[in-house]
């Protein structure tokens, strides 16, 4: 018997189903197994892809919680619910994030010794290491306990993801010394400096996001959305300003060559090569997309997640977590 | 009589005493009142400037409360002092930022309704108007009635220094709904919709910072501090990035001739020529130069000290305080 299809969601993000359909389909041409779960009327064209019914849509802007209580039907609530039932390896959404993140906790349930499950942000980094950041946006208000779990779980996954060894963690705070940082910071500090079972480097910076020294950084959910979006604005923003100077009047052909000379930094840093961010804390592989994804991004994800089954993510984060 | 000179903390900062006394000497020479204090033996060639004296030196590293309470004779402090007594019409530091902002409370006062101070800091924008962040760091754990403080304080600060009529005021946020965010920005978010002498645009998120709607940004001094520097780091971290595309074997006189493009950008975003972050919420002209602080950016930053007692910042601060 083959491997568990990754199921999609083929109802979720901005460019769905068009996009995500396409996405699930070249994920299927590079041998992945894969379905889709949503209407089966507006998916277009799916192929030889097995369709999972699904007769309602969760949209981008609604409650999340409530949206997962009464759309039991929902292409969201039935990605999760397939997972769960064992007619899937893992779940893929570009969907509604507080929604995902909330029929993923509420049908896959939780590992045992976690509160309250994260979202894993990977940052790429041109010419190093991927960096993991944690909680990325799930939890806006959070406990020291939380964040300590948080320390277990993006360790495992930037070492079963990324293969790095022995990852360091770093506490985002806003000065290096144990006693700066505000409340929550401040009691998270001991209880991450007190575990044998992580590599602890202290607290970071927001300067050391990307050229620090911790692979996992870890955060509230509130503050580590800021971070993830205040440096994806900074990019973008000067991404568009050095484009402007390049293709000015009088920048002529040293521009244009200078384009093409910055085009792999480009490549490196785009989102869409990471393949989405990972909610870590349930029982079963779950990854949310961007909502913006393309056909590239979904299959992208797809891959992981067949991967992170493939490498029993779950499993390590369970071990993870009891010991 | 001559205005009051402004009063710079020779002994403050990473370049101190050298570069803080030959930026003070920079500033005099384009005609603004300065003095310097500090220790009399240590400080070189002070040419004209008069110097008062102050014994004691708190270091980068020094807790805060306790080396303002115990170091009473130490340059920040006696900085302060001076301008409380009259000798001085501001003070600027590139000093231990929690020292200044506790000396500048404790020997200023607050203004009347404002329960802490908040450091404002300035984004340069290449291109469009500068955006005030605050707080970038003096209370990590605030309260929604701060906050709202804050908004007015920013609000004001943008119009004195920026000549912004109506500044348009953000609050930091992981969503733009006004149900989205932590506890403390939900309940803050009410206090701002119902001023109506702040134009409040709504939530904003961390990409909305360089490029939103909001010429002030409203935060808690936690999740400023770790914006700010995210932002640097960002901008520092694809610099570098850029510089080596550009200059890596192959890249050419196209390489080079592109570095000429991007110089003014790079200009443009240098955080010495914004002159220092503005302590907010004291009775007093109060501004905090970063610890690296060159002669240039010290020499600016007495500039923009002298202009804001010109401008009559703090009056304008305890209008907007009672209104």
């Amino acid at each position: 018997m083959g491997m568990l299809p990754v199921i999609v969601d083929a109802m979720g993000g901005d460019n769905a189903p068009g996009d995500i359909v396409a996405g699930a389909l070249e994920a299927a041409e590079r041998g992945i197994p894969v379905a889709l779960v949503g209407h089966p009327d507006e998916l277009g064209d799916t192929g030889p892809l097995e369709v999972f019914p699904a007769f309602e849509v969760i949209s981008m802007a609604e409650e999340p919680g409530r949206a997962v209580r009464t759309k039991k039907d929902s292409s969201i609530v039935r990605a999760a619910e397939l997972v769960r039932d064992g007619h899937g390896s893992a779940m893929v959404s570009a969907g509604n994030t507080g929604a995902v993140a909330a029929a993923a906790l509420l049908r896959m349930r939780r590992i045992s010794g976690v509160s309250r499950p994260a979202i894993a942000t990977t940052l790429p980094v041109p010419g190093g290491r991927p960096r993991v950041l944690l909680d990325s946006g799930a939890m806006a208000d959070c406990q020291p306990e939380w964040l300590h779990a948080y320390a277990r779980l993006g360790s495992t996954f930037a070492r079963v993801r990324y293969g790095i060894d022995r990852p360091t963690v770093g506490l985002m705070s806003i000065g290096e010394e144990p006693e700066k940082g505000n409340q929550l910071v401040k009691d998270t500090h001991g209880l991450l400096a007190a575990d044998p079972s992580i590599d602890f480097v202290g607290n970071i910076e927001g300067r050391d996001v990307l050229s620090g020294p911790a692979d996992v950084v870890v955060t509230d959910g509130f503050t580590g959305n800021v971070v993830l979006k205040t440096l994806e604005g900074t990019v973008s923003f000067l991404v568009q300003q050095i484009i402007g100077a390049l293709t000015a009047p009088g920048a002529g052909d040293a521009g244009t060559t200078a384009l093409g000379l910055l085009a792999p930094l480009a490549a490196e840093m785009d989102p869409d090569a990471i393949g989405g961010a990972m909610l870590l804390g349930v029982n079963g592989v779950c990854i949310i997309g961007h909502g913006s994804s393309g056909p590239t991004a979904i299959a992208n994800a797809v891959s992981v997640a067949h991967d992170m089954v493939e490498g029993r993510l779950v499993s390590h984060l369970a071990a993870a977590m009891s010991a």
